[in-house]
């Protein structure tokens, strides 16, 4: 029957890649259940398509509109439906592939039912990784990246052991102003900002890939998922994205994954771990014809946001709850030309000055301070 | 205690290497028999450094000397003096480092006492790969390469299947010609051919690296080492020898060992396998410094002795003896200036065309082609 697959988010930029494996490996994987937001026509495209059990939409009268059109299918709605989602009880694979904080619920719930959890969902890591972490240990259950950074760094791990690592080194494309100095970046628009050079993704993750605050969610996110001191992870800038990360072992070795910018293959990889399976129509790896890869030092003030990122990650606490809640809501703002794009890092550092940390915090406390800091940054543009 | 190394080789460039380790890690490793060639002089420094148990030399004068001056140690010589100090009993690991196929028989003997074999002396698995991966199985003992570019390979198949590769990617950084035509090779002396840009090496391996014949070598070895059909091995142009070697995988993904060019790197690790250790005053890979990595498809007409090593790899038999043989008869021919640097590759193919190809050969057969074949390429320059 292959592996039962729950798939929190499945209309956004990983959920329809997720869904493109699924279909691409029919006996491998079966999709079970799933949420979206509100597309309702790509709902019933995915509905017709996979002979799921359980749906989850966000508003409820969408839910009544869907449950008429599948009366074999079980409809829910909001926080509770997501929650109904993760924890299916017949999936073996949450891949957790929502935005935002919102993640963070379903995956403990899920992790609570002993589900295997491919992360995709950075903000479940950054803001509660102690508590998920913590869960995934006492539940006995994988947490696996689909991130192509840590999904790289994690297929680097193989067959090693964590004692023997001495260095991270995650790479960095640059995003999409990296030929711009800060002074030059004044001045770009949303539209300059949404166009990402290697990679396709949603606008939000283009936006924090443009800030570099992509990159600080990252280094925040291998230091949970691999348990590496923040001294011994470094960043790289590599425009090409073709070395997806490396790690550095004490016998100062590196080994690294490579591949084209296609975000099927860590998707895939998460799904089908410890196995690997073919892809078949993938475009394969050619050094030959890209001819060379470059490699850059990160300069932290050019990139603001990482370095708050950083000091963010050591500080630890409630801090990056803040970091990332602050950052959600600056670029939404930023989106909706409320701001303009250094003013994303300016907020952000702003709310960090005035958060008062609470080590080892709660989820509640998380929740909290989530929604806390999403009201104050509003605010600070009023 | 740590492990007990026996070392065949300890004066040349690998030996002399491996040697480092060893001091540098006192509690993990001890060697405990070695060999060497002519040079009495490091004979006696290694015998005053290292506690060993037997040693080999090459000629029985120098062995009935250094017996007189070391009457404790057991001193040895010839060819069976190499195969009392491989085979020595109380050895874990076995070091073949040396030159030519005088390492084959040695290796064999190891392997039937179930020491494990650190192999560094590439004949050995070019013109007698099935018996020695043959024993290796019936005797249950790992066979772990020492080379940079099958280290490479090695450490990204950690952890992997080997019914999931697609494919090994030898990298080559061109040799000291590697900017000239093959028209300009015509003219070029022992002197320019015995500099070579990135590795300091023995002269035999740095012409063999200006020909590509030692690309060609590590293409059978690793046909050898990793059951890889020639088919599905590449040879990637990497001037920077930074990156050592890389395995695609069904799904697409690449997984890559990267190093600065130090030869203790792959040495330790087949000596601390599946351990790493700390390497502290080695010079640790900086990207950011180097900047560029540059790759290049391999033209094999420029660079022919490689494809005369794949071809000769594809009729497998005695035939990667002949060619074996015929090179290092020629590389001799030429570092004695007897022959022009481009009838390297003649006398080589010259030899494969009169060839009779015998499958599946014994070990008397090997070593009477070779033998044989270094007669006839002598021969063709009277």
């Amino acid at each position: 029957m292959g592996k039962r697959i729950s798939l929190l988010g499945a209309t956004g930029s990983i959920g329809l890649q997720t869904l493109d494996i699924i279909r691409e490996h029919p006996n491998k994987f079966q999709l079970v259940a799933f949420s979206v937001g509100k597309n309702i026509e790509e709902t019933r495209k995915i509905l017709n398509e996979f002979h799921v059990e359980v749906v989850s939409v966000q508003k409820e009268e969408d839910a009544l509109l869907l449950q008429q059109e599948y009366p074999k299918i079980e409809v829910v709605f909001g926080d509770a439906g997501l929650i109904q989602v993760a924890a299916h009880t017949n999936a073996d694979v949450l891949v957790n592939a929502v935005l935002g904080s919102v993640g963070l619920r379903p995956t403990l719930e899920a992790i609570k039912k002993g589900i295997t959890i491919a992360i995709a969902n950075k903000e479940t890591l950054v803001t509660a990784g102690h508590l998920v972490m913590q869960a995934a240990q006492q539940y006995n259950v994988p947490i696996l990246p689909v991130d192509s950074e840590h999904s790289a760094l994690f297929q680097a791990m193989n067959g090693e052991k964590k004692s023997e690592v001495s260095k991270l080194i995650i790479t960095a494309s640059g995003g999409s102003f990296r030929d711009r100095t800060r002074e030059e970046l004044k001045s770009v628009t949303v539209k300059e900002a949404l166009n990402h050079p290697n990679w396709s993704m949603g606008s939000k993750i283009t936006i924090d890939s443009a800030t570099m605050m992509n990159k600080g969610l990252e280094v925040i996110e291998a230091h949970v998922l691999f348990d590496i001191s923040y001294d011994d992870i470094e960043v790289l800038l590599h425009r090409e994205s073709i070395i997806h990360s490396m790690i550095e072992f004490k016998d100062t070795s590196v080994i690294a994954q490579l591949g084209t910018p296609d975000m099927r293959v860590p998707i895939q990889y998460a799904l089908s771990y410890p196995d690997r399976l073919e892809r078949s129509n993938a475009h394969r790896l050619n050094l030959a014809e890209i001819g060379k890869l470059h490699f850059q030092e990160m300069d932290y003030k050019r990139y603001h946001a990482l370095k708050l990122a950083i000091d963010a990650g050591r500080a630890g606490g409630t801090m990056t709850t803040v970091l990332n809640a602050a950052n959600e809501a600056a670029v939404s703002l930023f989106l909706k030309e409320k701001i303009t794009f250094l003013e994303i890092d300016e907020l952000i550092e702003r709310a960090m000055d005035e958060h008062s940390n609470v080590s080892s915090p709660d989820l509640d406390t998380i929740l909290f301070v989530d929604s806390q800091t999403r009201k104050s940054v509003q605010n600070m543009v009023k």
